[in-house]
């Protein structure tokens, strides 16, 4: 880390903190290639928490992880019409093979669908090959032409993608609802961000997909963030690609499919949503350092017997599986450590000194609330454990609070574009299901539909825009 | 898995069983793009215990993970010369995005010198910056316009890559040698593969390198295959990319570098040295299921009687982290299973049919003797764990044999040649070091130095080309 802390307050200048957040703090770098980042070690650490937590559970469900060709033959993208309309203006295309010009030129992979269906088509004969359930961890690659923005706008990310192949409708149903409430444990439990789940509307869904649904969360600036995606694709793909299966009455069937996926704009809605004007704050359950132990020695104190004592915590700690760092370094003062783990966000901080010492006690300091509190050395374990799960429910907690008092319910269309103008998040508003209505709102306002709640909601007015009669209560918002 | 099982014999048509083997036990398949694959569960399965295994090894050793961008601009990759020159000619180019030209075009990472070092310049300021110790797992591209071989040549396939800083030479020749040692217990005690170790001759380092080292293990048709490097760059890119840092006495100085990988080649190399007319063996601690039971219910017998005892059994390998799966499966015969399971590769096959119920016993079946041993039920957990410790031993004992038995020392180039032609494998013989001689012996046999030894030996002849005086022994092969 150079330089010194962050320089702006999140509350005057949300962007060029959530900048400075993440670059001084060692997340994340621009990369010297336009549009692209460099995840450096203390994002690469939060992204293989996730991986972890995510994967146990997929596995457990009977999922399996496979790598599939980062190249998509153009004719591949062009057998699904939609899919293809919605993907092909940000493909990135190779051309040349060294110095010979490609035949066909080759997709770089927005997302996977058609590489892999064409396969599918060739593994599935019979209904005892279903379902098939595969997951890929990779990079991809959507040639976005706006501004970039660390982790959630950048031409690379990475990401999970999910994709199954049923038998029958209702599996797949069942699948696009399982891996959703996945994806929300995930979320609340893990990254302690609390979400809206619902379906997309009919305009804003996955392009060759039946339905959408999707995780939204509100970050501090009014503005909605979609965290993941879960996809029932139906028959659309089955069909373009032939994806044939004999039934157990011997009679042919396509099969049913789903795909689903989050990404690393995840660790972005992390920093955003968490974060203070002294850095990163992070929930110790995705945390790559829990706890950092600084000792603090002075000149007149006895600094060997310190530095023995930090030493016993830091293998007490470790032993219980709780990542710690002992940060003895002596080329920086304590004062300077101090303002770099709370930078990097690392959720309890020991501090060590002479008075800590002579009376065998330590000093916890919380990074979320800064309370600092003397724990009795034969305490300190259960303590730390303690105060780790305080905080992470004490994050989650704030943030649902947020979300809360940002959702607001507007019964009139110039009440609508008052909250938005004044405040943001979420506006619960009445709506007649027209795709129309949905255009304008977006063209006038630039707030488009989050989601349409799973369970229908009981509507309270016409609809909010023409005044017909509404047929559904939905969640607005302007989103990154 | 579709049709039976492989219908050639590994010692019949070595290529054709390779490829066989590979599909139908599901490690993979060919992608429907030209020179690609696909990494099916089977096989992604092996990596991610391959990754688990070598990651937990590097973190100890303060190694982070990180990731940077896919795309390398064409003037990053011109700055090292040799660099530029040993990998242009297999470069994937991106040069559309969208329907937009690109200014510059973008190679597809063949490796990350560049694209990291440029970056490393802007990190690195003073001595306390350094060692910088990451590592990246990611996709690599290489436009081969050779034919495809799975695992082994693909455009595509999967590594890791670590990039090291360092202030002094001895540091980073330190690193180099503590890699290739971590290389080297990953692929003799997992892998259960022996290998030999040694330098690569100077026309065949890493382009940009100041030395390379390298292991090489010994395939069943007597080519050698390299299985990872390990580089000294020196100051090589340190130099043309700026990396410099005021040392302890605040003079400039420039970094120390190395760079190391392994790739998913050495799934092929495990499936070669292991496998038999039956299919795949698996060494099992790099095995995705360790034990398969398969219960075994005749009309006349209680079948409920035999799968709650599979059941327990299953239970109990479970708890115990054996990994293990329970092969109830109605629409399938005992004997399919059995096929199934041997050409996956499974390392112990645990059998209950009637009699073993009467008798409280279950039969262990070995994949690698097809030995099948009767065990009492108390005593299962034990008898697992044991047998699979000695197919690991035996699995490497035998590859360790067959290394030793194909290395041949020779003393004349006619020699050289006749076991070349006859028996292949590595072959010993005195060099005069002259890149001359090298480039003839390959033009005229195809054999190429595959190492240096580490620790010279003591030449035995002349050079074993023009017979001047020989300056050291080393060992040639055909290599894949």
């Amino acid at each position: 880390m150079s330089d010194v802390g962050v320089t702006v307050k999140k509350s005057e200048d949300f962007s060029e903190w959530y900048t400075q957040v993440i670059v001084k703090s060692g997340m994340a770098d621009y990369a010297p290639v336009k549009g692209c980042m460099i995840f450096r070690e203390h994002s690469y650490a939060i992204w293989e928490k996730i991986q972890q937590i995510f994967d146990e559970k997929i596995k457990a469900t009977g999922h399996r992880n496979v790598y599939f060709p980062l190249f998509i033959p153009e004719s591949f993208l062009k057998k699904e019409a939609e899919h293809f309309a919605g993907f092909t203006p940000e493909v990135a295309w190779v051309t040349m093979g060294g110095d010979t010009p490609l035949e066909e030129k080759l997709a770089l992979r927005p997302t996977s669908e058609t590489i892999m269906y064409a396969t599918f088509a060739k593994w599935i004969r019979s209904w005892r090959d279903l379902p098939i359930k595969i997951n890929q961890w990779c990079n991809i690659i959507r040639w976005d032409t706006k501004g970039t923005k660390l982790f959630l706008r950048t031409r690379e990310f990475l990401w999970q993608e999910g994709h199954t192949a049923h038998a029958t409708k209702e599996e797949a149903d069942q699948e696009v609802m399982q891996i959703l409430n996945e994806y929300k444990d995930v979320m609340e439990n893990y990254l302690a961000i609390p979400v809206l789940t619902g379906k997309k509307s009919e305009s804003d869904k996955f392009p060759g997909a039946l339905y959408t649904t999707a995780l939204e969360a509100i970050m501090p600036d009014g503005k909605a963030l979609q965290m993941g995606t879960s996809h029932q694709l139906g028959q659309n793909f089955s069909k373009v690609f032939k994806i044939k299966f004999l039934d157990q009455d011997e009679k042919e069937q396509y099969v049913w499919q789903t795909s689903w996926g989050f990404s690393t704009r995840m660790i972005g809605a992390l920093v955003m949503v968490h974060g203070d004007d002294k850095g990163l704050v992070l929930p110790p359950r995705v945390a790559p350092i829990q706890v950092a132990i600084v000792p603090i020695p002075y000149k007149d104190a006895n600094s060997k017997e310190i530095l023995a004592k930090a030493q016993q915590i830091y293998e007490k700690l470790q032993k219980q599986d709780i990542q710690v760092v002992l940060d003895d370094r002596a080329e920086y003062t304590p004062g300077w450590k101090f303002n770099e783990w709370e930078l990097k966000g690392v959720p309890v901080r020991i501090e060590i000194g002479p008075r800590d010492v002579k009376q065998k006690q330590v000093t916890l300091a919380r990074r979320d609330t800064f309370e600092k509190v003397a724990v009795k050395e034969e305490k300190v374990l259960n303590a730390v454990e303690e105060l780790l799960e305080k905080i992470q429910k004490n994050l989650f907690n704030k943030a649902r609070k947020f979300l809360e008092e940002n959702i607001t319910t507007v019964k009139t269309y110039s009440e609508f574009k008052k909250v938005l103008r004044k405040k943001g998040g979420f506006i619960r508003a009445c709506w007649c299901s027209s795709p129309e209505c949905e255009e304008k709102i977006k063209e006038e306002t630039g707030a488009t539909i989050r989601i349409v709640p799973l369970k229908k909601e009981k509507t309270f007015t016409e609809c909010i825009y023409c005044g017909e009669k509404a047929k559904e209560v939905v969640y607005f918002a302007r989103a990154y």
